[in-house]
């Protein structure tokens, strides 16, 4: 039987998404760490609950606060949870420069928080990835 | 309650290694689909259990049969299940030649029959696994 | 003062945009060589003229003939020469799949015939023509 | 006959190494622009000789130092000049992470300096000049 809920992965989200640090301590460990993929300025390893916080920061300056994630499934084990979402955006300043891919986000859990994640992108979407934080 | 459990994904994937059509067609609906990561000679979507069998295949002819998934973790849940591996191969007639990845595969499940299966790879390896594929 | 000169440059390539393999002979050795750019399935050292040949027939065949240079500049030396080219093409049977890119050959010669050229893209042309070429 | 000479392009090279501003102002152009090819963070276009400068320092910095190009061959025209250079280097405090590519800077002259430069590089080396450059 699942210790981790699909309720706890959206719990985690949505705190995130409130920007409420209270909140987000609920579900993400201090000393978490986050793995954001490609070979863009953005990508490697984000060490601790504020390294992790500072990339999201960044991710909603670059894209003028438009990336937008949507849930399509997720699964869960004791100590995993994988959430499948289409992540959409726009750059900031060059509506044009368009982000439309599908992640997979894999938590590692530990007392009802986040301990680790990664990202991993379906598809061709990597370098799109690249591409759109890139300066070109 | 997820109706996926981790040991029909453990099953699925074992019936696949077996090479056994009727154990592969226990496990991988006819009609199944596979969507390989990327922008190599691999990549896109496989459509159909051979079209999938044939990926399968290709991929071990370019390894000699080398190219070894290892289980990390699996997440469920009523229709889809994840799981993470370590795949790790060499390319056929050039040992130099090394991959080394950390994927994911998202399936999704009808009547105990995986119908649908995405991979998505982790931290920068995408470009490695398309420079691996690759005539270069 | 160059033995090279931009007029060697633009006879060879018209000679090998004849289709005619006496024309072409005279200005592409049969010992040549031709390094693509990429890691996609065209990328690599095409030996041999039957082997560069073979290669332009198969741009020919997946751009359905929609393949287009379009010469920018030409520098020579008295062993080298460099044009600047803009290449633009779609997919056969996927018009939507668009290639624009802005190509560099450096040809070396002897005796008046081109021993082996590689491409070079400028900008982030590399990952669009990785792209182009992908089944994805 | 050409302009623009073998030993102009040296000389402007030599210029830009030996660091003094007014012996690089003899051949870049106040005005020029550089366009750094790939899609990683140094990737587009640098405006201005300042622009040109600050890149090249960047590069100097993240890689110690060790940044180093060795000249293959030069081409020239009345206009252009052409220059293939192996570039070899190591990141700053990571010496496993090792660049080595072939690049062929295409320089646009006028009245003996450099108006505009874009740099392409051969074979895979553009995905490896993207994954030189990652924090990844």
């Amino acid at each position: 039987m699942p210790t981790v809920t699909p309720e706890q992965v959206a719990n985690a989200y949505a705190a995130l998404m409130s920007g409420d640090r209270n909140q987000i301590e609920q579900y993400w460990a201090e000393d978490m760490r986050w793995y954001v993929p490609g070979h863009n300025l953005l990508s490697g390893w984000k060490e601790g609950l504020d390294g992790f916080l500072g990339f999201m920061r960044q991710v909603g300056e670059l894209s003028g606060n438009s990336f937008h994630m949507e849930n399509l499934c997720t699964t869960t084990s004791d100590e995993y949870s994988a959430d499948v979402t289409r992540n959409r955006g726009q750059r900031a300043g060059n509506p044009a420069k368009q982000l439309d891919i599908t992640a997979v986000h894999v938590l590692r859990w530990r007392d009802g928080k986040v301990t680790e994640g990664r990202g991993a992108i379906m598809g061709d979407g990597t370098a799109q990835y690249d591409q759109f934080w890139s300066p070109v």
